[in-house]
C-alpha cells in the first residue's frame, strides 16, 4: 500500500470542509503523520508541525498526501507545483482528487525520473460488476446524510470503535478517498462509472455468515442535486439492515449550493428508508449522528438529547461523545442474546 | 460523425431486448441501413436483408454498428472475431458497449493497419462539470420508466415527431448509445463517472429562452436496483417541467432480475415526481406511454384507454399510435395561446 509516514497537504485552502481528507488521515492514523504543509494564506491547521516538502522529507515523510478536495476535483497550478517539489525530494505522492496525478504530464514525468510512485486512490478497480440486488446474508449498516461532508465517515469509524470495544466483529467499508487512505482498501464510489455504482458496493460488502457487521461509509445525500445518484446506488448496493442519519446542525445550506436548503432530519430518514427498501425491505433507522464540532459541549449534549426526543431514536456525536447510545439501541433491535449481536432471522 | 450507410450487427443474440441499439437505428434511420448481420443461431431479425461483413461491404456499408447490449457491456470472443472481419473488408466499426473497441488490442491493431476508424459512442465527453442544480430557463420533458428498456427512447422520439408536426420546436436530447447514433450527439449518461451524472444532463440541456422543448431520453428506473442511481441523477439534472411514464405491460419482472417485481405505474409516477421536485418543484406528469408491441391492436387500444382512466392522464403507445393525446394535454397544461406552447411563468 501507500508507504508512510505521511506529510499532509493543506496548500492554499481556506475551506475547512475542503481539507477533510488531510484531517481524516490525521484523526484516524495520527502515528503515521509527521506534519502539515500549508502556505501563508492558509488559515487552517490540523495541529501538526508545519513544514514544507523538504522539511517533511527531512522529518521522515515518505509520501505527500494531497488531502484537499474541491468540487469537480481539478488540480490547480499551485498544487501541481507543490507536488513537483515533493517529488524532487524523493517523496511518493497520493491524491484523492478526480483528476489523476498520472494524467498531469509534468507530474508523471517527474515521478518517473525520480523513481517515486503516484497513488490515485480515486481509481476504481477494473471489472466491477453491475449490481444484481440479490438478497445476501450478513449484517450491514450504512451511514447516510442530510448533506455531503456532515460526518458520515467519522461516524462510521466511531461506530466501529465502539462495536469492537464491546467484542462485536465490525469492519469499516470505505467508499471515499479519505476512508480508503485510512482503511487501506475500499472503492471510491463517486469515481465509478454510473452503471456500476450499486455493483461496486455489493463487491466490497459480500455476503457474510458470521455475526459481524459491515459498517459502510455513506456518500452525498439524496437531497444534494449534484450527487444524489451516488447516494441512491449506495443505498441499493448496501442492502442495509440499519441506517444511521448524519447531520451537521450548523450547515446553513447544501454544500456548495446556497440556493438549496438542508432537508429536515425526519424527511431525510423517510426518504432514505423508502429508497433502501427496494433491496432491503426490513431496513431500520437506528440512530442519528450529529456533527457538533462547532458547539460547546453542554449545548451539543442538549441538542443530542432534544434530537433524540424529537425523532424517537438515539442521537449522539459519535466521534466526540462515543457511539454507545446507538450501539445500545442496535443490541435491543437485533440481539438474540446468544451472541453480542446476532441476526434475528 | 459516423459514416453511413450502416451494416447492423445482431450476432448470436437471442435476446430481443439486447439488440435494441441495432433495432433503434433501423427504426429511426432506415435510409442509412443496408442490412443486418446475424448468425444461424440468432432467431431475431430487423426485416433487413441478411448479410455478413463482406456482403455488407459489397452492398455499400461503410460502418458496422455493433448494436447489441448485454448487462455489463463486455465483448465476447465471437463479437471480436466479427469486428475483425468487418475491419478486414475496410469498414469502420461503431460500438455502444461499455468495453471500448480501442481497449481490445486485436481490434485497435487491425483498425490501425486497415486505416479505418473505431467509434465508441459510450465515451463520455471530457471535462463534464458537477451538477449545480441552478434553476434554468426553458421547457424540458423527461421520459421515465417502470423498468429499463421499456420504450423511453422510442417514446421521446415519437413525442418529438408529433410536436414538430404541430409546428412546435422540439429537440431530442440523447442519453444512451442508440439515441446518440440516431441523433448524432448526446451524452451516454450510464458511462459517465458517478459524480457527474446530473452535471452531464445539465450540459446537454442548457437554458433555452425560446418556446421550444428539450425532450430528454430517460434511462433505467428508480425501481431497478442496478441502475436507479443513474435515473436519480438524470431527474435532478434534467429539471423537467414534465415527465412521461413509460411502461411495458408485458414485462414480468425487472429486466435481468427475476427476483424483482415491476412497480405499479402510480407508485412509480409518485416516486419520480418526488425525486424530481428537488430541482423542479412544479414538475408534472403529463402522460403514460405504453409499449404495446406484443399486443394486438384492439387490445392495445383498450389497455391505453383503461390506463388513462385509472391514472387520470393521457395514455398512448406513442410509437405505434402517435403521441397526440399527450401533446394535446401538454398544450392544455402549458399553453398560453400566444404560441403553440409557451412557458406560463
Amino acid at each position: 500500500m501507500i508507504p508512510g509516514p505521511f506529510l499532509l497537504y493543506l496548500g492554499h485552502s481556506d475551506d475547512a470542509v475542503g481539507i477533510k481528507t488531510s484531517r481524516g488521515v490525521a484523526a484516524f492514523r495520527p502515528d503515521e503523520c509527521v506534519g502539515e504543509w500549508r502556505h501563508d494564506d492558509c488559515p487552517l491547521t490540523l495541529g501538526l508541525p508545519r513544514m514544507d516538502a523538504a522539511q517533511g522529507r527531512a522529518a521522515g515523510a515518505n509520501t505527500l498526501i494531497l488531502g484537499i478536495a474541491n468540487a469537480g476535483g481539478k488540480m490547480g497550478d499551485a498544487l501541481i507545483r507543490d507536488a513537483l517539489s515533493a517529488i524532487a525530494t524523493g517523496m511518493h505522492v497520493a491524491s484523492g482528487l478526480h483528476q489523476r496525478l498520472r494524467d498531469v504530464p509534468e507530474i508523471a514525468d517527474a515521478a518517473r525520473q525520480a523513481g517515486v510512485q503516484l497513488f490515485d486512490v480515486r481509481d476504481p478497480p477494473a471489472n466491477l460488476p453491475v449490481g444484481n440486488g440479490k438478497k445476501r446474508a450478513g449484517n450491514r449498516l450504512l451511514t447516510v446524510g442530510t448533506d455531503c461532508s456532515v460526518g458520515k465517515m467519522y461516524s462510521t469509524l466511531a461506530l466501529q470503535r465502539t462495536m469492537v470495544a464491546r467484542g462485536i466483529t465490525a469492519d469499516f467499508r470505505a467508499t471515499g478517498q479519505t476512508g480508503i487512505l485510512i482503511a487501506g482498501s475500499g472503492v471510491p464510489v463517486d469515481a465509478v462509472v454510473a452503471d456500476f455504482i450499486s455493483g461496486a458496493i455489493e463487491t466490497i460488502t459480500p455476503a457474510r455468515s458470521d455475526d459481524g457487521w459491515d459498517l459502510i461509509e455513506g456518500q452525498g445525500s439524496l437531497f444534494h442535486p449534484s450527487f444524489a445518484g451516488v447516494s441512491t446506488g449506495l443505498l441499493h448496493g448496501a442492502q442495509p439492515r440499519a441506517i444511521v442519519m448524519c447531520h451537521d446542525p450548523a450547515r446553513e445550506h447544501m454544500r456548495g449550493l446556497p440556493h438549496y436548503a438542508v432537508p429536515g432530519i425526519a424527511e431525510c430518514i423517510a426518504a432514505n428508508l423508502s429508497v433502501a427498501r427496494l433491496t432491503s425491505p426490513d431496513v431500520q433507522a437506528v440512530g442519528i449522528a450529529l456533527n457538533t464540532v462547532k458547539l460547546p459541549e453542554d449545548e451539543a449534549r442538549r441538542l443530542c438529547a432534544q434530537t433524540a426526543d424529537a425523532h424517537g431514536l438515539p442521537c449522539t456525536d459519535p466521534y466526540r461523545f462515543g457511539a454507545d447510545p446507538i450501539i445500545d439501541w442496535m443490541q435491543t433491535c437485533f440481539d438474540t442474546s446468544t451472541s453480542p449481536m446476532t441476526v434475528s432471522a
